[in-house]
């Protein structure tokens, strides 16, 4: 039985003027900080600041990289070649770094965001191009993805540790990829029942499907959310709930080898 | 009497579909290069190719860094705060370095570019700003700047080693400075003259001011510029010129410590 | 005695998934709205939000043109020529054309936004070139900009209409400019305080400077702001202040000529 | 027998310090010129530029729509809503209308770029939300589209003049749709017969399809390119050759109603 799991939220995606997200706050209830470099969020100023708000909580401080799609918040999928997928990988870890260094902190581990993520979980040539990007930057970091994604697939393949993330919020098909969006029953909006499946994922390694068959599911980390005081709630309860059920809060690092 | 110095020409300045400069072909004459860094020109794929063609040429790596106005290409002053100037600073060298990292190269020197160039030649306050970002990232970059400019006293007051630059092209004033390009007389354009001025900057680290005066001057590195035919040219006479006159081309990583 | 006065404030200045300002309250209390045209704020989607939600309250319609800086928020000064100026004016009248014409509606007036308003208050060359660009487009349209500013003086000369603008938390200088907001003094906080200017500036045409001199001052329109609830309960205030002090609020068509 | 056809290249590409394409020299040879909008490629000097060329040789003036993706010089294609298609569209429009206004021109067409126009070619809810953004802004202009594409049957449905395209160098299915790039035979490079085949569909009204069956082709408008001195040779040669066949080179406005 599983004792412990990695909790992880994207921040960093205030841009100039524009503030998004309640980062101090979400950055005390989770383990592993995805960061944006910039190119769908975030700013160098804000890059230095988050940064500096992980080390400060003791959060592990992962990559968050992205289309160069401000306007779309880089949730809008584009047809980018394998080369243009790794280049901007390297581009924006190499930002990260820039920060991370000045800093004299450690980068533990890279998650691609919105588009990237989705296109990086089912299109393999394109997550072994993003791998091939991290890899060449350093060898050393976990890769974040979906659990059983082709990037996951693609990181092991290659020789880099990978973590499996699972959403609380989100329903399963038997063959345990998600459920659509589009489709009924895809979210879980009872957020006792959310957080009994998450514990349930954590130490059993079994989520139910939504066609009531039980699946296994291979869980590292839970992705939760910050945009507003009841997220953060939310991410509060899931943590508090965790440690009830006996399964501590460890960041990426110190488990994922 | 000296009998060295370094070539530095800003390459990498690509983006997209758009292409500008003759890169290959003035990287066969020069020592160092000053890469774009995708916030005033180029992108990740003209940075990673741009790194290659340095590395093939064996040619010194330097980050050049610029204000986030690819529109304007870098030259247009905005007004920045220190710390953003800074950051900016922080991230785009972090942003080489990911590809500088993926080569399995060595990064060598920074050198701001357009307007910040210009700003940071003149503003202390800037100045230090640009070097604090520097130092945070790599101790052992070399600051390539405007010879006598704040940025060179910025960079030795803080530690960090510096490099002055010349211009074969441009007169001087008595005082060091540049003549402004308003006044008559700013542009050397016969290039005879511009390159036995550069000899005698280099050998006997003297120029004659546009007043008629001999001053003293400290030559590390000439600017040259790629941009069309014609400019290759000039670099290839200069560098030719150079050696006839005893002078050998190193690049900045060799001699200045 | 004047017995009306515009009321204005910058509106859809949300971008993508970044949201700035209570928009649909503050269109509720004013009688202009300054429309951001997607170079330091607002995008398309929010531009024909923000155009229709302006007809919905019967709000006088105004492009809001700014810098290509949306990670400054438009609010850096940047040095460009007075073409480029010109040209950048033209653009942001157009493309908020484009939302004017798509909702059947008219435009009312243009005001510069952020560091482009503070340079053409000042710069005689760069006023004119924003007044030849908004010629070029649409003679009718209203120019408002600071009272008694250089952008005001180049419309009037140009044969534009102009509007006098003031600011209710702002102090004035004996010659009628702005105190510097790095001067003790420059704002004016009490909100009671700041009302009673206001309807002083409106209905006498004075104010009293900041070394207590009583000065004339030309009012045209109030500038406030909604950035946050306790903004837009000012808004509320002073619409309603000046209705009981017998000041009717009128959008800028209605009296300009 | 058809005696005229429009001839029809994409001008104003250039961006900042960015050269591309001959468009002086090709203008002298097409009447109808898409002028891009600052999107994908082009910027407001550029665009200025562009119109009053386009006025000195007589040939009319449309939007070129595209993505905003400079980097990708609006190639890439991009999950976009219909509502953002459609204000992205009505967006640009209005930014040239800014420009064609100042001249005292009329714009003549709007021929959307790239991924935007293969997009809109094939998806019938994105080519009726194009149009719905073009019928807005000004229902007299003509759509300029591939020949049979959704874009030319979305512009019918809602009322709007619709010219048909042809590509001189592309083979085309027996179905009346362009030969994919990645297949063998796509493009027919003897410059001889992609003449040849021009003028036969010009007049005739059909084309041999890559199974060598003659199919029907609606022609209102060729495309053709000025990117490099042999693009506009052959620009240049077409231009002739259609005169010495019997076909005048007339815009748009002349013929479609």
């Amino acid at each position: 039985m599983k004792k412990f799991v990695d909790l992880n939220s994207d921040v960093g995606e205030s841009f100039g003027a524009y503030k998004i997200g309640l980062d101090e706050q979400v950055l005390s209830y989770v383990s592993s900080a995805n960061i944006a470099c910039g190119w769908h969020a975030g700013d160098p100023m804000v890059m230095r600041d988050t940064v500096k708000a992980s080390l400060k909580y003791g959060v592990g401080i992962g990559a968050h990289p992205g289309f160069f799609d401000v306007m779309g918040f880089g949730r809008r999928n584009m047809t980018l070649s394998a080369d243009e997928m790794k280049q901007y990988t390297i581009y924006q870890l190499g930002a990260l770094y820039g920060f991370v260094k000045a800093a004299g902190a450690k980068m533990q581990h890279v998650k691609p965001h919105g588009a990237m993520y989705n296109m990086a979980a089912k299109d393999a040539k394109l997550a072994r191009a993003i791998i091939d990007g991290i890899w060449e930057v350093d060898k050393e970091l976990i890769v974040l993805g979906l659990a059983g994604s082709e990037l996951i697939r693609a990181a092991k393949e290659k020789g880099l540790k990978a973590a499996n993330e699972v959403f609380a919020d989100r329903a399963y098909n038997s063959d345990g990829t998600l459920v659509s969006r589009s489709l009924p029953g895809a979210m879980i909006h009872d957020k006792d029942i959310a957080i009994s499946r998450v514990i349930r994922m954590v130490k059993e390694g079994k989520v139910t499907a939504i066609n009531g068959e039980d699946i296994g599911i291979n869980v590292d980390s839970i992705c939760v959310h910050g945009d507003n005081p009841e997220a953060v709630l939310f991410v509060q309860t899931i943590n508090e709930e965790l440690s009830k059920a006996g399964v501590e809060i460890k960041s990426l690092s110190q488990f994922i080898k």
